[in-house]
């Protein structure tokens, strides 16, 4: 790193543009490779940096992706709240669909709402755990508020178990999905295994539109 | 590994056994300390083996830990149809009940449900992922005949998909539920991450009771 990067970083609006490219890069190589695959080496050569430099911004590569799977629940709750808001028909279906299609449009915050409590709440301080906790609950109170004004009837306890059901559902399923080409060619290959495959949207659309009409019913 | 213990091994008795041995120590290791933490040396250890002999008897860690939810499969899928079998009261909740308190009471297969997809089905080779598979579609044919023997009006596809939900549920909420000491003393402590607190087993009940009344609704 040279002096004048150095300089440049110690302004808060520095040091916010290099979060925000190291948070760039790591969604970038989330994308691609799978978020498993991805090394804080991987993340420091893409945003050109060493890595002993990415460090003074981030914990740990779970905290990088962490910070993701916050955003990716901003972005997540304002697209289903559109949706929801937009429904013409409000019915535990078209409700289900609006959850399971914004969730399946975002194959990266599906690896991330698996990985999370698995590995990244797992490898960073309470205080960043802390930060990531208060923002899934204000985003899933969000999102609870638009479903209940969707369908009235359903409790506020309803709502929080819908929204822990979609996201769990399509973060499993989502890997259950993207096994890798080899197991995926051999699910294919096999007539007996043809079960084994997983289409996330459909699936979840049905699972969530029975969880939905049971709590009405 | 003595010559002694060598010859013994070559037998498909001796060599049963050795494979039975690994995997009881990987079952308590895995048990005590969560599956993410129990490396093959540790599992070598356990066992009294050098990590190279006990390569002989398994691919990877993970094969070792794939072979384990397999037997989970059948043992959940033996305790879950007694259940079903024996319920006085056939409602949606009772066969929710069934379904959620036997897997809240394997702790370390709903952690193996989780890690499967994640983590364990992408370090073996598709003969081991194969024979994964086949044990699971059994099991999963088996629970859901139970299923439906239990509600009739449940056709194949709910079934399947109620069995995929409580096996991702409480994978997932079970994963949540155990975050390690340090992040549970924050969300007891901090009274805003009160909701972030996870009881596994009300909450998949409670999710899957709604589901299976809106299948048969």
């Amino acid at each position: 790193m040279t002096t004048t990067d150095f300089q440049r970083a110690r302004s808060p609006e520095a040091k916010q543009q290099r979060e925000d490219a190291i948070l760039e890069a790591a969604r970038v190589l989330g994308a691609q490779h799978g978020i498993r695959r991805v090394t804080l080496t991987d993340i420091a050569e893409a945003v050109g940096m060493h890595k002993s430099a990415l460090l003074r911004y981030f914990e740990t590569r779970e905290q990088i992706f962490l910070r993701l799977t916050a955003a990716g629940w901003r972005d997540w709750s304002l697209a289903v709240r559109a949706e929801l808001a937009a429904l013409s028909e409000t019915s535990p279906a078209g409700v289900a669909r609006a959850l399971a299609a914004t969730l399946a449009a975002r194959p990266m915050f599906c690896d991330l709402l698996a990985q999370a409590p698995l590995n990244l709440e797992r490898n960073v301080s309470l205080e960043a755990v802390r930060a990531f906790k208060l923002v899934t609950l204000d985003e899933v109170g969000a999102i609870g508020a638009a479903l209940r004004s969707a369908l009235p009837r359903l409790t506020e306890r309803d709502a929080v178990d819908i929204i822990a059901a979609a996201t769990s559902l399509s973060g499993a399923l989502w890997q259950m999905a993207t096994p890798g080409p080899a197991v995926e060619a051999l699910y294919r290959s096999d007539p007996r295994l043809a079960h084994a495959v997983v289409d996330v949207e459909p699936r979840v659309t049905r699972m969530l539109t029975g969880m939905i009409a049971g709590f009405l019913a």
